[in-house]
């Protein structure tokens, strides 16, 4: 039999891609570069591609199939990714569980924005054309047909280059794209494609984009990637050293290579993105609007700003005030005259992508104070840990060194959240230990969210003192090069037939990263005056705030205790933030309003710092309540 | 002997250069980039490479130099720059008829503006460093520090790329340079080298420019160059025919290949006048602003602007309003966010450069009309010639396409005005005929102003009649493959031994140039109601000109018949027009009131165009008097 083409609706990301009947849906999301969690490579064993059909006919259930789903999931539609083939055109379910952790991430942080009034719109014109009667130039004919829309605004020079081509090669029936009163567009009025706009999370590690419709508030396209950076350092400090060291690369005209190598891959999801779209009218030329946001370091390398003086005492930017740059001044492949946006940075170490996250969390409450919760803390937890605290309509913000430990550096056998990667731990009180890894693979390491239960729970097994000192009251724990450790998972176990331990070393990396959290949320308890059961509302944003468990984090010391219900785990609010500064110029001004009146607090400067420190190093007294 | 090194100033130019006692001045000449006539290559025969001390000793006159001059121009200190070697630093003077042609031009265009008030201006600012205490960002605390002189300024973002290293390389001394409220470069403040503007005039054939101080008005630099633009066609039309023939061109992201040689020759100017300065601080950074005039179709070219409609019916240039583009975007290898001034075009064959030439000519009678001179035309004749009218305070303009017969192509003997070319005829009263060359070399062809002349003496001689047809009235009139043609210069008195010919081809073309001017002309003074002799001032701009023998071009009745102290031969007004606005951003209003106020008249457009052109194509009635 000849093989067939069907298409596959992918749900709730709304790609569509083209498959031949035989090929599985793991091919089809595959092409569809949607990445599903697959970890037997394909052959039905391990049950983690798990999708759902919502319409059309696939290939009957295998026998593997039968065996992942019980009864009800299988009326429900369950399927596995691998082992189904199309029978027609179909629509798919994606679970989040089945998506690879990045994926998932990004689809978490989806929220619809409300008032949509973009910085950026068009307006579609019919213009006479010239004649011998009618000598005006080709611009001012322009204008003079937008004059009772738009009169007497700016035109980018690098519109006005292209004015001539568009306006004779669609008979002078043309869409003029403003930013504000500036054109920095001009397109043929058909074929009507979306007008789109670009939001960028510049992480130090990960990068999340977006397509976004300015017309509709949709997501169009989402994509993201590692940052490119990561081969000049892995934290912020390291890629900035990179550069002092390196003059050459601040010297070159084009940039240095971190400002490139950022660039480069945000070029790529742009392609990447695009492409998914399998509209050839739609090019990057409808891309007229783009947020880009990053803690301080990110921000300069991304607009090619120095860093040198980031690097060293007192750590100030460049700049700190918003910024509108022309695309093509940034090499980025999007429309030459589109204005990227980059939200104004507080300081050094509370960069722009913190301003991106106030949006969606405290904001709110800062613009309701009626709501009765007035003291909201939202902190975004990473290589560098950034506060805010609202009260009494003030924000206090600081950044604390909280170091890469969260993300797996510096612990012996930690790793980042990817698959196999142990992100809960549990400690039975029969002293047993369950573990559960990413994507249900066999354990290869420990990523943040596991290293915070694994310590939380041997801390309150009595594993360890308050201090973090081991106490020898587990077959697991031992003496290894005449330190104590303690064993995770056996060699047998793991994924990589080796052991994974958690070592004295490992414990103190976590007291030190938790108590420079600690002590930036005291500090800014007792700038306020508050207690930490004063606040209404605790908001933990990022990638690894939102897989935590905050209980853990709580036991370890590492938050403060609070109820369980004030805590909110929101996801990646910095790119929420930046697709509503996309899709309403009044976010913008929020923004910086909210950068002018946070104050900030150096804390490296603050009196109490070392104290409140040296103090938070320690386990907290137990609470079995909790 | 060893050979020491002196210094020689040269005068007016202003430039100075080391040469060794070994070398003569028309060594030190070329190696400061000063074209002086040598016709001999320097033997002492031509007597050209004449030039005078001013100041500091030469070595003795040789017998060449006895021979060349009189008892009192050895007095007076005049020498052969080929003969004379320095014997100590020296100032020498070069009298403009030393310079070859092309730098004879742009000396002569020169002129002082009066008022100063460029749209660039520097402040010299201290900033207090950053400290633990003030974590302000390095652009906030620029800021700050200018807000006494200059609140709230707009920053370009290539700017704020270098804030920190300039600030931090100055001990932050620095000095801010604005174009109005708009900060467009920063320097540090020591060494406090020379503020520069560019103010280019891109001529069909030729282009010039000027490096001026921006401070003190003092033209620094000057240089001048052919059009690298003639490769892809002698005139504007064919050049706008390649690009038709070439889209690949046209698609090109760089821009076009005429875009981008014109570019990298105004890129070479700059470098050379640079060069010339001989100090290491003063680099293209401290080119701070730039004024580009040009007709329509350079304009275009220059602007990276689409021409394609100029070379189509009904003509209409893609933008006539003025246009700031930032140097960077055109490759212009000044302060990168410098904004390059080019001002509006009238239409598509009236362009900025004749906006730039109303300025010193038109201008002070338009602003002043208290001085009774009131009617006022002013002509730029070249391939395209454009004519404005000032009459009772309105202006109307018109551009002939004049061709380019008086820029020596389709003469038979036709060239440009380079050594060698005939630049004055005179038939006597015997019939002797009488030439001038420039630079006195031996006759190798005819350039526009001997063409002009020797026409007009041929019809005073009687050798033409009205309708230019020839008279067998002269020995040189004969009879070549039956056609009739005048002998200018027999093969043995040429420098290439051959013939030099006058044809009835030539005479043709020189009516349908003559006559296209005179029609425009013609057809503007009617617009206004005007007889020729109600003319108060005739202003006849560019290097054509210039040249001419405004009598000659009477006779002929290129140019109504006025008295011919009513005519004013200016040079390069042009390029003056756009030094003015370098100079004084009064100007630059000026230009846009004139290109918004001008009435433009399209010839081939006018009821009366055919008629007069034909009636213009004949000589007048011989007046004897003139």
């Amino acid at each position: 039999m000849a093989s067939h083409t069907f298409t596959v609706h992918l749900q709730p990301i709304g790609r569509r891609v083209q498959v031949r009947s035989d090929q599985s849906l793991l091919d089809a999301a595959q092409l569809a570069g949607v990445e599903l969690t697959s970890l037997c490579g394909g052959v039905g064993v391990c049950e983690a591609c798990r999708i759902r059909l919502v319409k059309g006919q696939l290939t009957p259930l295998t026998a593997d199939e039968s065996h992942a789903f019980s009864a009800t999931q299988i009326q429900q539609g369950f399927r596995l990714a691998c082992q189904a083939r199309p029978l027609s055109d179909a629509v798919i379910e994606i679970p989040p569980e089945s998506l690879s952790t990045p994926q998932r991430l990004q689809l978490e942080g989806l929220q619809k924005v409300e008032d949509l009034d973009p910085a950026v719109r068009r307006y579609f014109v019919e213009i006479p054309p010239p004649s011998i009667e009618d000598l005006r130039a080709d611009l001012t004919r322009l204008r003079d047909a937008l004059e009772p829309i738009c009169p007497n605004f700016e035109c980018d020079y690098k519109v006005s280059q292209k004015i001539p081509s568009v306006c004779r090669s669609s008979q002078w029936k043309v869409q003029a794209v403003f930013h504000n009163s500036r054109l920095i567009q001009v397109l043929p009025a058909y074929p009507k494609t979306k007008l789109l706009g670009l939001a960028v999370d510049i992480g130090t590690t990960k990068v999340a984009a977006y397509l976004v419709d300015l017309e509709t508030g949709e997501v169009f396209a989402q994509a993201g990637s590692m940052n490119p950076q990561i081969a000049f350092g892995e934290d912020v400090i390291s890629r900035i050293s990179y550069l002092i060291n390196h003059p050459d690369q601040r010297a070159n005209p084009e940039g240095n290579v971190l400002h490139r190598r950022i660039i480069e891959s945000l070029n790529t999801l742009i392609e990447q993105m695009l492409a998914e779209a399998n509209e050839p009218s739609l090019t990057n030329e409808a891309i007229v609007d783009a947020v880009v946001v990053g803690n301080t370091a990110m921000h300069h390398l991304f607009a090619g700003l120095p860093v040198e003086q980031l690097g060293v005492s007192p750590y100030v930017p460049a700049v700190s005030e918003p910024l509108y740059i022309p695309a093509r001044d940034l090499g980025l492949f999007i429309a030459p005259s589109a204005l990227v946006y980059l939200p104004p940075n507080i300081a050094g170490y509370v960069g722009s992508d913190h301003v991106a996250m106030l949006l969606p969390t405290i904001y709110p409450y800062y613009a309701a104070p009626s709501q009765g919760l007035s003291n909201v803390m939202a902190i975004d937890i990473g290589t560098n840990t950034e506060i805010s605290l609202l009260h009494r309509r003030e924000i206090v913000s600081c950044s604390c060194a909280s170091g890469p430990a969260f993300e797996g550096a510096h612990i012996q056998y930690g790793m980042r959240a990817a698959p196999g990667a142990i992100e809960r731990v549990q400690i039975t009180p029969e002293k047993k230990i369950l573990l559960k890894t990413i994507a249900d693979q066999e354990p290869v390491g420990i990523c943040g969210s596991g290293i915070l239960d694994a310590i939380a729970e041997m801390y309150f097994a009595d594993l360890l003192d308050s201090k973090g000192m081991f106490l020898n009251n587990h077959p697991n724990i031992r003496i290894q090069n005449r330190r104590m450790e303690f064993l995770l998972v056996p060699a047998e176990q793991s994924g990589h037939h080796q052991e994974i331990v958690i070592t004295r070393r490992d414990v103190n990396e976590i007291q030190l990263a938790k108590g420079a959290i600690r002590a930036g949320i005291n500090i800014l308890l007792g700038e306020a005056g508050l207690r930490a059961e004063d606040l209404d509302a605790l908001i933990i944003a990022g990638a690894f705030g939102s897989y935590i468990d905050v209980r853990s984090a709580m036991r370890i010391g590492m938050l403060p205790p609070i109820p369980l219900e004030r805590c909110h785990q929101v996801g990646n609010a910095a790119g929420t933030g930046a697709k509503q500064m996309l899709l309403s110029k009044r976010y913008r001004q929020v923004a910086s309003e909210l950068a002018q009146r946070i104050r900030y607090i150096e804390l490296s400067n603050h009196p109490k710092f070392a104290d409140e420190f040296s103090k938070s190093l320690f386990f907290p007294p137990k609470d079995l309540s909790n």
